[in-house]
Formats: structure tokens, C-alpha cells, sequence
């Protein structure tokens, strides 16, 4: 049987792999992750690991991704995997959120590859680190969302919202008439990670690899 | 100054410590943790980089935990630390999630021990990967709690609750009305792990250390 590691490596910062993911990727004969078609976070973070090795990019198309290329996905990495030996394909943060991986795992098992999944980092948790916002205490309940509505609001004490490009004024308010102070937090952990506290200079940013970590002020 | 790293060791297994986990623990001149009065797991999963170490485990009352109980751990954290050298808090999971370290930060910064937050791979997210559960995809929100509250199922497209111990059957009969799927992992990562779906199963299990993780069906 041929297997497939789907490894999260983390935010970005290199020290932030686990060590299972350094082992299991050196111990992979290849190595996929999405074709960014630019910078690739998960493949630079784990480049020290990378000499010699095979890296197949994969293909998915712009805007909606339809079943068929997650089947197309599959079959490719199915393909490049020798009998008998394993796969890792490397996914920025943790492979359970916001990823692609999660679509290919269905069409892997339907075609007899043996998945095992490999936690990373996510994104929110170094946010929540970085900027010292507990997510959760004794009673709390945390939100992790990419389409905010006001109503999550009266549930959580910690929130945090992914790709916030759009409506980053509406959340803002939100939160402040909610009392909820927030942090904005892009590319956490790379060198280029900014944390933005102030109203004004959070609206003029407009970078997509960034999240808002709010909590309720009263905690 | 005096540095005080928090950091997470994760759900239990060793291979899931970070690399920055791994190094700061050398680094650290003395090693804190809670005292547990038996099976300290954060110390466990660190073993391998404890020889030789300082270890001070820290005493919190049974029960209600009073502010002056975690200014007090600040000034023992203060003392043992040599001046211009670095210490290193661990618990288990992440810092930021259910963490008795939450409540410390603030009373380390009050006396002024600079504290860095070195994050770890959450229980929830080990075990969204131990059961292929999919925290979210696009367009989903996740949700963690410690008390359920029936409501919140309107809201998640997947939710992981810990601490179920009283009232798991009110909890699937829940799930069960709402068209959530559902495992219970206990001891997630360990030698001792469990994963249970059958629903007498799990009701009839009584391990502090454990949660339960559903999604919603239709996804």
C-alpha cells in the first residue's frame, strides 16, 4: 500500500515544524503541496528538509475548485508514489483548517492510499501567542471563522476571523460597539509579520495572509 | 532582565513538540510546570530534554484558584530564574487554550519578566487529525467550548467541547438532534489513546482527559 502524510507546517517560522513533521518528511520519497504559482509558505518553511528530494507541485485552478480536480489530485499523487513507500504533502498551518488537503483526503482513501494526518501550528493559535490574547479560559467558548456575523459575537470570548480583506470596517465596529478589543495580525511569525492595534492603520492594510483576533473586554 | 518562556508541549506525544519547544527547553536555565500530585504529561513529553535541569513544580490549590495564587507563582518563577537568564513554563496543549499559565502572564509582566509564548499543537487539533474531522473549510466556523450550550450548534459547522464528563448524553442526544456526527478521543496522542463513535460507549467512558469533536452531517 502506498501512504500519504498530510503535514502541517506551521505559521511560517521554521522552528514552529513539529518534530514528526521533520522526521516524516525526510522520510518521504516525495513531496507535494499546492502550486501557488509564487511564494510557497509550506515549502519554504520546510526547505532544510527538501535536498535531493522530489517536489511535485499541484494544480488547482483558479476560483472554484470542482470535485473532479480533487479526483485529478489524487490520481497524480497516487501516481508518484512508489509501491510501498510514503508521500508527504505539506500544507501551511494545520492540514484540518482552511485547506485544501481536507478535499483531497476522500478522494486518497477512495483509491486505496493510506492517509495519515500530521498536526501543525495553526495560524490563530501563533496569533493568539504572539499577541498574548488567551483564546480560551475555565468557561469561555472561542470562535474561528472566514464569513463573520455579528451574532457570533454573543457566544464567544475569544474570536478569530481569517481573510477579513473585505469587511474589515463592519468587524471593527462590530467589536467596539460588543466590547471587544482586537489585534490584526498578518503573516504571523515571518519576517514580514506586522500586528496592527490601531482602528485606522488595520482599514488601510490590505494584505490576504492576515486574521483579527478579537476578545470580549470584560474577560 | 529576567525571561520566562510559555510554552506548549502539545497533546502528549513527543514527536508533536515543535522544534522551537525542543530548543528553548535546553536553553532554559530552570524548568517550571504545575504540580500535579501524580502523571505530569507536559514534564513527560519533555523528558528527553530535562537531564540535568532545575525542574520547580508549582503549587495551585484544589479547587478555586485565587488571584494572590498566581501572584505568588510569579514570585517563585521571579526568584528561582538567575538575573539576564531565561526560564521555561510548560503545559500541556497550548499556552493560550485552558491553561493555567494564562492567568500567570500577567502577574510575570506586572513584576517584569519579559514572557514569550512558545505555542503547541492544541488537543482539539490532534484530534481533528486523529479522526480526519475537517475543523473547518471555506466558508465554516468552528467553535471550542468547556460548556455546552445547545445554541452554539446553529452557529458551527464543526465544535469540539472538552471537559464533558457530566453531561455527555445530554451533549450526543444534542448532536444526534442536530444532525451532528460525532468521535470521542480520550487521551489523544498517548499510548492510552481512545477514539469512540458508539454512543453507549462513550457515555459509559469516564476519562477527565478527554472531548468530544462533531460536524455537522450535511458537510
Amino acid at each position: 500500500m502506498k501512504k500519504l502524510y498530510g503535514i502541517g507546517t506551521g505559521p511560517g517560522d521554521k522552528e514552529l515544524l513539529t518534530l514528526k513533521a521533520v522526521k516524516t518528511i525526510k522520510e518521504a520519497s516525495v513531496i507535494f503541496a499546492p502550486n501557488n504559482k509564487g511564494k510557497n509558505i509550506a515549502l519554504d518553511t520546510a526547505e532544510d528538509y527538501l535536498h535531493n528530494k522530489k517536489v511535485v507541485l499541484i494544480d488547482f485552478p483558479m476560483g472554484k475548485v470542482e470535485k473532479e480536480d480533487y479526483i485529478k489530485a489524487a490520481e497524480i499523487i497516487y501516481n508518484e508514489i512508489p509501491e510501498g513507500e510514503c508521500g508527504a504533502f505539506l500544507t501551511i498551518g494545520d492540514p484540518m483548517v482552511y485547506s485544501t488537503f481536507i478535499y483531497i483526503v476522500e478522494e486518497l482513501e477512495n483509491i486505496k492510499i493510506d492517509v495519515e494526518i500530521v498536526s501543525g501550528i495553526p495560524s490563530f493559535v501563533a496569533s493568539a501567542a504572539r499577541t498574548k490574547t488567551p483564546l480560551t479560559v475555565k468557561g469561555d467558548t472561542f470562535i474561528l471563522c472566514d464569513e463573520f456575523k455579528e451574532e457570533l459575537l454573543n457566544y464567544a470570548d475569544s474570536i478569530c476571523i481569517l481573510k477579513t480583506l473585505k469587511n474589515k470596517e463592519n468587524i471593527l465596529n462590530t467589536f467596539e460597539n460588543n466590547d471587544f478589543k482586537y489585534n490584526y495580525i498578518k503573516r504571523c511569525t515571518w519576517n514580514e509579520e506586522k500586528v496592527l492595534s490601531e482602528r485606522k492603520d488595520i482599514i488601510k492594510d490590505s494584505d490576504y495572509i492576515s486574521l483579527i483576533l478579537g476578545r470580549k473586554t470584560s474577560k
